[in-house]
């Protein structure tokens, strides 16, 4: 950690600074340049962390020299994870997972219905809300229980593998019973009992980035989980919050290299959330693969204007269908498949 | 809730529109302009709000005419709401509520000695983290329960009332029973299973806004709370998230008179969270005064030097009781008390 | 224009807004709903947005039916423009144009090694800077008119093409001298004198989005340059400022099929601004192309280390020449070339 | 400045990086950290600036230690500036200037009608656009030298020093003629040419904060008129752009606070552009004065409901009046004078 002092920081400012850093066991040492001095910590900047250097006498700035987070990193971990979720689903290696299904499980008839087209198509898993979390108290809520069961018998079907949010720890056992992939949604990023609980289980977990959250926070969030010991950690690119209001969100997949450039752990993209508009959902997913994503994650609605939550956002399982020919054809051109 | 076509929408997609809507029970018109044709729907648009009209084919945009929520909004109740919290203390009345207290609760002692400080200088509540969310799975998570017993030792000792954040469901009995107002804390806001339960209380509940959500999302936060029954509803903004880096968030205080211009639930500000910054927090103070703010919420700590979480943007006590005595003076030129 | 009212609105106020919009020669029309009184008005909204209806007595919000665009959108022309910037180039067909070059030109030595290199590789065009905006006053300005005669030096040689960024108008002759398409830099993308001023010439213009502009403005300054009678306009994506920071700007890739549903102007992206880091600068590339680009616009130096500006962006000339070859078959997969 | 490298960078890559910071007359050192080794560079990091580090083998990150702008900070000068702007008029004093007057000059009458208006209420400056930047080319453009004429015609009769926004360099001696203080608008806040140029003169110059630029920027540009020999600069915030759409823009207000503790320019506000509501501006001004502002920018309309532009931003003069009345005691309550 690097302490850039005040032009005008006293020795004596200078000397509390050293002594506190050095009550935490660490080895500081001073570099007087002509402008500036600054004071730089050899070790665990973990430790240094918990002090509040900013805030002390004569300090300008403090410079993190180390990456927060850790077992996230590549400097833990260079080559890329591959999380394998069941089913011979390896997420994160050659095979681009592609993950379909309602935004809500509304219905039994329904959610079979999508799962057999998605599987047709090439989904390797089936995607959907039993609990939802909406913005407006006046809007459906979610199936509960019931959604999970009738996305277990869609699997035991289709042998699509599942993935749904959840939102209530009260609710872990429950989705440990019938899912594949425990969701964490954007809204949750930062809820840490919530990461911790399912950092405590052995099942796979992907973690939706939090709509203002840095790329950093969202290794973070990533860290909580891992350092409970579930090394099965999967990340989700799904919109950021920007001024632009063309656009839902501003589906940000300059994160997709960034975050392999720093992470060993696998990015999938979801582009049904991330733009909020059906019609640019194909684009999108077919950029998502070009610049290297380990998945997709998209909406399928049987008749998206009859559904409960999320229709603009929803393909028709024609359309995806019509994706997934292109998608394949991208994936090919980067020497992957889907 | 207007809904416009594309300038090629055929007779048939419109028909196909109007059909959808009055299946609703609703009753659409439709005004045909040189550019655009508009259906116009009068009547419950949280019904509409089910139909994800922007996907229907033909559909260009569609526009809300009223706003989501009903109960926060000044449409339902024109004068300000003061919300009693116990103890003869009102917020959103003629005195400026100052809430006060270290981020963490860390000890017993450093927690008496700051209530007794801050209650000497003029604040009404004791803020204090028992269990901390914190971005890091190695910082400080607070002491618990134990740090609530704290709370409620530094209530009797000072008379000060007591705000703490609840994050896990399942500690909702134990807020109840030693805290007088529960913060839904910005990681929170869109937490929508704790907004529900809390909703279920009628303990007065203080909803921070979330980093990156807007105001109308944090008045449907607050939505769910008043569908839930309970009016004690407190309102707080804390900064957002923006590209300036100098700060640590962006306080917005435009929100303060903007709020109060749609709503009638009361207004907080914690310059602290949203400069990230000590040196900031007076000037913000005051000005928040100056807008319009219902009350402060400000971190003190003993020894911001020696703070397990948040010591660069915590006050000295004798900091604290100087931007107490400006706070008075600013208060007072605008009619107010602190 | 819809025209909300508050719930409060009295007659008054409403016969008020009738009659000043009834001034202007517009026919309104009211529709009472029960919660809100709506006034809608039918003709030219141009006329309408001179009066600032937000601040009228008695309304609520403005919302706007059409497109403040007009020669932009689609509305006007529904296929795709393809701009001819001379030499066989064509934007906007099936062939991607790439644009690559030095972020300055520093020497003439350098940029001819540049651009036979980039020509080889596949480049069409070639970029580079002879009058550079510098957030810093101490920086390197640009070599000026001799960078632009270096330019006209490679052209001749290698039959590229050139784009060079006009930022002062007393330069507009020498620019139609010697470029071939007239940048206007995303700081100066509201810079609406200059945009008047090559609106009146009939060279080709590429408009870089702000780091701050929604697309809808974007299209506004396009609507310049084609208002003066100038069609040939190609707009460029190149990043927006977010709150993340591991990247330099976050390259928006929505806005280009985003853009391209509501506008028939070729969109071109720069992933070298757009991420500010050359390590990801293949991997948008390749997104770019299959999210439906026209164009790429890269930066390319002999040698980025001793670059004058953005260096750490640029790739080298081997670096570019394996992301045209991979840009080659992404193209291919998406049935266009490069 | 601090070079952080890789974990594995190699010997030859640390070598190669000294030898170029050596070849510009600067002495690195190393020192090897168990998790990072790190190069800091003492002396100008002007010079080092030049070389793209970032984008070497082997580096993870630079880290500037020093300020990149020197004249605008409290490094180069301790104590805030005073700009004499002429007529007695100083700004960064105790007395707070209130800047007031119609967004464009529409007429004659309107200006000196609104002109002797705001002089009774206190103001001791007239804004007013005589060339404006309008997002829509079919928007009014300002009377041009008409315009600065009536300005110069109001300031004879009112004793009202004259503000307004300078866009094309080819005006500028019309605007050393006529004005007293020369604005440089948001969207030309990083206009290099126009910076420079303004620099070479002697006349006091307000910058405004473009609505995507830091604090940081906004002081390099200051920095440009700086450097030019011009010590007459006055900053002004007035807005950025964020994701929250109830307010027009977020004003800024942190930026008072956060500016002073970095630089010694003095710093006005202007709240009606900053929200674009005129119902937010009076609690927006009080709240500017109460952190600290040096001066307000306030829009004025004899008639908003007829302005040509910005209507639904401006105050009736006697909305005004009333402001500066609560003005008068806000800034009294901190020891200041309007």
């Amino acid at each position: 950690m690097i302490i850039v002092l005040k032009p005008l920081a006293t020795q004596k400012e200078i000397e509390h600074i050293m002594e506190k850093v050095e009550s935490l066991g660490l080895k500081p040492w001073v570099s007087a340049g002509i402008e500036r001095t600054i004071i730089g910590v050899i070790g665990e900047e973990d430790i240094l962390r918990s002090l509040p250097l900013e805030g002390f006498p004569g300090v300008e700035r403090v410079v993190s020299i180390l990456k927060p987070y850790k077992l996230a990193s590549r400097d833990y971990k260079n080559e890329p994870s591959k999380i394998d979720v069941g089913g011979g689903i390896v997420i994160g290696g050659e095979k681009i997972a592609v993950i379909a299904g309602p935004c809500s499980v509304e219905s039994r008839e329904m959610l079979l219905d999508v799962a057999e087209k998605v599987k047709k198509s090439g989904a390797v898993m089936l995607r959907g809300g039993a609990f939802k979390p909406r913005t407006s108290p006046y809007s459906f809520q979610g199936l509960g229980e019931d959604g999970l069961k009738y996305m277990a018998e869609a699997r035991e079907r289709t042998g699509l593998l599942l993935v749904s949010e959840l939102m209530d720890l009260r609710n872990i056992d429950m989705f440990l019973r019938y899912v594949d992939v425990i969701q964490i949604g954007a809204r949750n990023m930062q809820n840490y009992d919530l990461l911790k609980e399912v950092g405590k289980t052995r099942k796979p977990v992907l973690i939706k980035r939090g709509m203002a959250n840095t790329i950093k926070e969202l290794l973070m969030s990533a860290e909580y989980v891992l350092s409970g010991g579930n090394e099965k950690v999967i990340l989700c690119e799904r919109g950021i919050r920007t001024f632009e209001d063309l656009t839902r969100f501003t589906l940000d997949l300059n994160a997709v290299p960034a975050i392999k450039s720093v992470s060993h752990l696998p990015v999938v993209v979801d582009p049904s959330h991330g733009t909020g508009k059906w019609g640019l959902v194909k684009a999108m997913s077919l950029a998502s693969i070009a610049c290297g994503a380990d998945g997709l994650m998209v909406e399928v609605h049987s008749n998206p204007e009859e559904a409960f939550s999320d229709g603009d956002q929803s393909l028709l399982p024609s359309v995806f269908e019509d994706l997934m020919k292109d998608a394949s054809r991208v994936a090919s051109s980067v020497s992957r498949t889907v």
